[in-house]
């Protein structure tokens, strides 16, 4: 329990209403979306402005409370998971503000707690195309998006989080506001701390407003369903249309096992006997989309594809993606413990890395169901196990070392989107070298140097 | 003079051939394309291997000796000017081997000292486009381009340097080596250093290798010229080209002082008489080529083009366009001192910056010449003057300051790609905050204690 005149301090910076104390609520920040311990925080504050949140930064770093930002907590690498230390969660949901959508120099200015599918209705109401989609969208914060470099299933034509933040105001340790970055499509003034703090976990400044890129929407989209028999034939096919420098904008992979729950799951229609299902869409030009469309339909045929299914019209495809998207749900509902990986490889190198899941599977005797952004080289493999069972949990933890491994021999990378949070900075000298670490953490110590910006994210500590 | 025994180590490391010593040497290594003070190094060193740059860092930062990386030196904002404190100049021009363009996975990895023109024409023979396309290109290379964050004439479309660099590999400032980023399109391991060091003007460490991003090469493209008899006509067609969500793939602009100054140079065959010049390309598919081409006509003569001309082959366009990028060149040698400035608006307001810059001409009386990128917002008002008038020079460096004011008045940036170097060190403050100085220097001092660095560049000091 925090000091009570600390607890007052904070009543009055965002109201009573938005501090929180009880037992009940202090677990429920306990978690996230990542299988790692849970940590109950001290407090649970809630700030609806812009200043409650900066003085809320200064009090906690003048007190050195270690300061946990939460939006969704969506994200799978135990990002927003407190720090034992007398943690303060605070939360974004009170900053859900769209400050500015700019139609004629298309770029928007958001608060953190906006929800990612509710901005990208907001721009597309306007004609206006914001395509990072993680999984989560519909429930996940834009703050969230940028702290974690969210992915997604449009990142292989139209890249990630990072390719779509123009700017950003943030809070230091201090509670002094920093500006970085522009509403230009161009800027090379000071440095690109933008860069820097997309993707930094909470752990370098606080968001206070970010500045999104917009792009005209698409004018035409097309999707299909590809079904194989063989999951070979499917990863194979997914390498073929990348050599043909075919873009699409979503190129998504199934296996079996995922099918079968996604479809338990949703009802969608999905083939249930298929080894393997490839989900593309094509979007852009009227004309070039008709054109990749039939070119992708031949390379799936060549490859082996038993059945081609065009989505005749939105409701279709929006049938088809909503159930893709439930896919971490659906397996989620078969076994106690869900641990979803997103080691990432060149894409040139999904056969041999599908190949690698169910040769570690067999070898480790595990359930993995395997589906993601096949496009992109970002499959989630996905082990359903039972955390209480401590002798299976040692065979999880010797598959996820062993996939790591292979992502890395195959020139990949361990995250491709989950981030690195608590569940992978362990492995993050694997990957870097020994200066990689000292460099990140000397970066931290600088601008944090009383350590309590989401302290243990990254580069642990 | 550098101690003679520091001397014999560096030509130990790199090569007696490549330590340069000599007074004509080191007044040619002592200033770049910035209209900057000169600082003559104490020593110039020309490592050609990767193991010879690491060992020369290294032996620089245990002698507290203060290193400028040089690519072609042809940034505008004082980058590569070497620090008075016997500064070491370290070229990168023996280090420009491609060392691999992966077709499949779409990625390169270079040295730091490839020229970008070269890089680009080697990834175009295996059907790859690397767009960013500085106007110095023929000479610039990739590890300037990405030390400086280089934009060019197609960052409409298709962004700058940074939207390309994958990940690098670096050495910190005790020649250890830093790894970032990935050959993956996704990575999301540990912090965004790559974004970090991508604008960081050599300040932060030292590339030794940089993976970059392809992209299919686009089907078709379509340029033309659009002629303008009224300044204020041309700029509003930017805008409503823009308005209309049509993304050319360049949308450059010229006035007329500046087609005069270029034709008289280049002899393409340019309208002297136009008030004003739009250079206009699309590119993509070639339905879109096509029916964007005839919008942007469209569009143009609304807004009251006197002459659209279409390139009718490569080679004619291929002719304007080398006309346009010898614009630099053309208007230096008109005057002793040209200054070239990069103050960039949001891409709407470019009407109105083009009349503040006439206003400025007129206030200061000065001749300033204006072309640059104005589908980006950015554009390049270039001041004709001699330094060494000091009565002018004063009204000069009057206008700068007043170009700097109207572009954040307008909500824009100080730099839209020429970097901040020493030129704009002392206005970055007006642009962010107190805390963004101390944060980004905290950030300097962390990672480069001893200041050996290139210091003074971005943030004084």
């Amino acid at each position: 329990m925090l000091n009570p005149a600390l607890i007052k301090e904070f009543k009055n910076i965002v109201g009573a209403e938005n501090v929180f104390t009880d037992d009940a609520d202090l677990l429920t920040y306990s978690y996230d979306a990542a299988v790692v311990k849970p940590v109950v925080p001290a407090l649970v504050i809630r700030p609806t402005t812009s200043e409650a949140l900066g003085r809320s930064v200064k009090v906690c770093g003048e007190n050195g409370l270690p300061v946990t930002v939460r939006g969704a907590g969506t994200n799978l690498s135990g990002g927003t998971v407190p720090t034992a230390r007398e943690g303060v969660v605070i939360l974004t949901n009170g900053l859900k503000r769209i400050l500015e959508i700019n139609e004629a120099d298309m770029y928007a200015v958001v608060q953190p707690g906006v929800v990612t599918a509710q901005f990208a209705a907001a721009a597309q109401a306007k004609g206006l195309f914001y395509p990072p989609d993680p999984g989560s969208q519909a429930v996940s914060t834009l703050g969230g998006n940028v702290a974690e470099n969210a992915g997604g299933l449009r990142g292989l034509k139209y890249g990630v989080t990072s390719d779509y933040v123009m700017g950003l105001k943030f809070f230091d340790t201090n509670g002094e506001i920093v500006k970085t970055g522009a509403k230009t499509v161009k800027c090379a003034t000071g440095y690109n701390l933008t860069g820097l703090l997309v993707g930094s976990e909470g752990t370098l400044g606080v968001f206070d407003e970010i500045t999104l890129k917009l792009i005209p929407l698409p004018a035409h989209r097309k999707a299909m369903m590809a079904v194989f028999n063989q999951i070979i034939k499917a990863s194979e096919a997914v390498a073929a249309i990348i050599a043909a420098r075919i873009i699409p904008c979503t190129l998504e992979f199934m296996d079996n096992f995922t099918i079968r729950a996604v479809e338990s799951y949703s009802r969608a229609g999905l083939p249930t006997d298929a080894a393997a299902l490839l989900l593309i869409e094509v979007d852009g030009h009227p004309a070039m989309v008709e054109e990749d469309a039939v070119k992708v339909e031949e390379i799936c045929r060549q490859q082996g594809a038993v059945d081609i299914r065009v989505a005749k019209d939105d409701a279709e495809r929006d049938k088809v993606w909503a159930a893709r998207r439930s896919a971490l749900s659906a397996l989620a509902k078969l076994k106690p413990t869900l641990v979803l990986e997103d080691a990432t490889v060149p894409r040139s190198r999904i056969p041999e890395m599908v190949q690698a899941m169910q040769d570690i599977a067999a070898k480790y005797r595990l359930e993995i169901g395997t589906f993601g952004h096949a496009g992109d080289g970002n499959l989630h493999p996905t082990i359903l196990t039972d955390k209480r069972n401590t002798e299976e949990w040692e065979r999880v933890e010797a598959a996820i070392a062993a996939i790591f491994d292979k992502a890395l021999a195959m020139g990949g990378t361990l995250s491709g989107e989950h981030g690195t949070g608590i569940a992978k900075s362990c492995f993050l000298e694997k990957e870097t070298s020994p200066a990689t670490i000292q460099y990140s953490r000397a970066v931290k110590a600088a601008l944090d140097p009383r350590n309590i910006l989401n302290p243990g994210k990254i580069i642990g500590g």
